[in-house]
């Protein structure tokens, strides 16, 4: 069963080509993570931010320049351990692949940042459903009118992730993802989406639209796809990120990130 | 009365060179902060460093190069803004004086860092009685054998500062404490300060020894000290900071940093 796999194992079937879908409950209770990889020259720009902009862009581990083995995953290698990257030149995508190899640089730093998949995990265990895990799809994400502190060169919109649920599990879900700020956290707004610039919660802008049922107000989450944006806000040469849904699965535990 | 004074009004007091003095117990309940400033080309690396290290080094703002007024305190300088400041070139300490206004270079990046001043304000409200502020005295702080994690050409050991307390209130004090993640957060440590390499309590390598009554246990927390001796672990040209105790006092509220 691929939700039975450690994350050494998953990563030893991703590395030799056996593995190359997304990363969605698979290693069930291993943190996974969002990869940006660009130019030194830009590191602290990027990195700075991340620190301004904590809730979507929570820093779980950044690499001295050149290096690619990550403290939270040793004798893993960021440039074959992940199932599909992309590759981005002058702010334009190029590619998705299957590993980055040859086209890394020892110039480049490498950020890997928190991801939703750790508390969805905790809600479930909390008896809270998850609609996007219950029908077997991604989960809605949208790009918002709320804009993130830019840092430097970088600047992006808030990206948000939407669950919908009864009130009653939007405060339950409220109370587990508080515990995960490692991993966005608690919501970032609920009810409202309109207050977002949301005005069709049926038509998202990245993954798929879910069923909201009588009753059942969205719930929204900041999101690692902002990241991604702002790492491509500015033309850089060159910026490699895992695609979508193809995320870095480190050795670290769900409950090592929680702070209580 | 200095307590009443809101941190707009202390730092105008500062700035006018009418308080030159530390600013423990000034302004409370306004977060106060440690301050480094350093060369943007060694920026990167020192942010990873603190990043890497969020206990001791918590980060509460960094501001662009060149960049004096920060985001958690409109209108201030931090050229001007603190009463006492530190000068290392080439990682020796030059001189310590009352404004860096003709030495801050355009080139350098600053650094604010959480201080445990905002705990010791919840821990006091709690009802936890805090030695040092009872004895009107500085905390006692040692250097441990904990190394932090390094990061590119920063190093430190850890830091700690020491408040004994009864096994009760040690335990109040974790819960309350806990909720400061920002301003160091948790204990690192309690009741053996022989496993952190402390041999004598009542010689602290910085601040004033206070009292350890019958069955009380010392309590250790990271320290921003820390910071300091990571920002001149390396030679650099030129290293501002603040004296200790006189610290940054932003317009923050120390409620502002809870997670919960």
């Amino acid at each position: 069963m691929d939700k039975d796999l450690n994350a050494a194992g998953l990563r030893k079937l991703i590395r030799s080509g056996e593995w190359t879908t997304p990363t969605s409950g698979a290693a069930t209770g291993y943190v996974q993570a969002n990869l940006v990889m660009l130019p030194e020259e830009a590191a602290f720009e990027f990195l700075l931010f991340c620190v301004r902009n904590p809730k979507p862009c929570p820093i779980l581990d950044v690499l001295e320049p050149g290096e690619v083995e990550p403290s939270i995953a040793p004798g893993a290698d960021l440039r074959v351990d992940l199932p599909k990257y992309r590759v981005f030149r002058n702010g334009t995508i190029e590619k998705e692949g299957g590993d980055v190899m040859h086209i890394f640089q020892d110039n480049m730093v490498s950020f890997l940042l928190g991801c939703s998949f750790s508390f969805e995990n905790a809600l479930l265990a909390a008896g809270v459903p998850v609609r996007n895990i219950a029908e077997g799809k991604n989960v809605s994400m949208y790009v918002t009118t709320r804009k993130c502190v830019p840092a430097g060169r970088f600047s992006s919109p808030l990206v948000v992730s939407m669950r919908p649920m009864t009130p009653e599990n939007a405060v339950r879900a409220t109370q587990v993802s508080t515990r995960f700020h490692l991993t966005h956290g608690a919501p970032v707004h609920l009810g409202s989406p309109e207050e977002l610039g949301i005005n069709d919660l049926s038509n998202p802008d990245f993954g798929d639209p879910v069923e909201i049922l009588p009753g059942e107000i969205p719930v929204f989450w900041a999101c690692g796809v902002t990241s991604t944006l702002a790492a491509v806000s500015s033309p850089l040469p060159l910026v490699i990120t895992h695609a979508p849904g193809h995320m870095f699965v480190s050795d670290l535990r769900d409950e090592d990130l929680t702070l209580l």
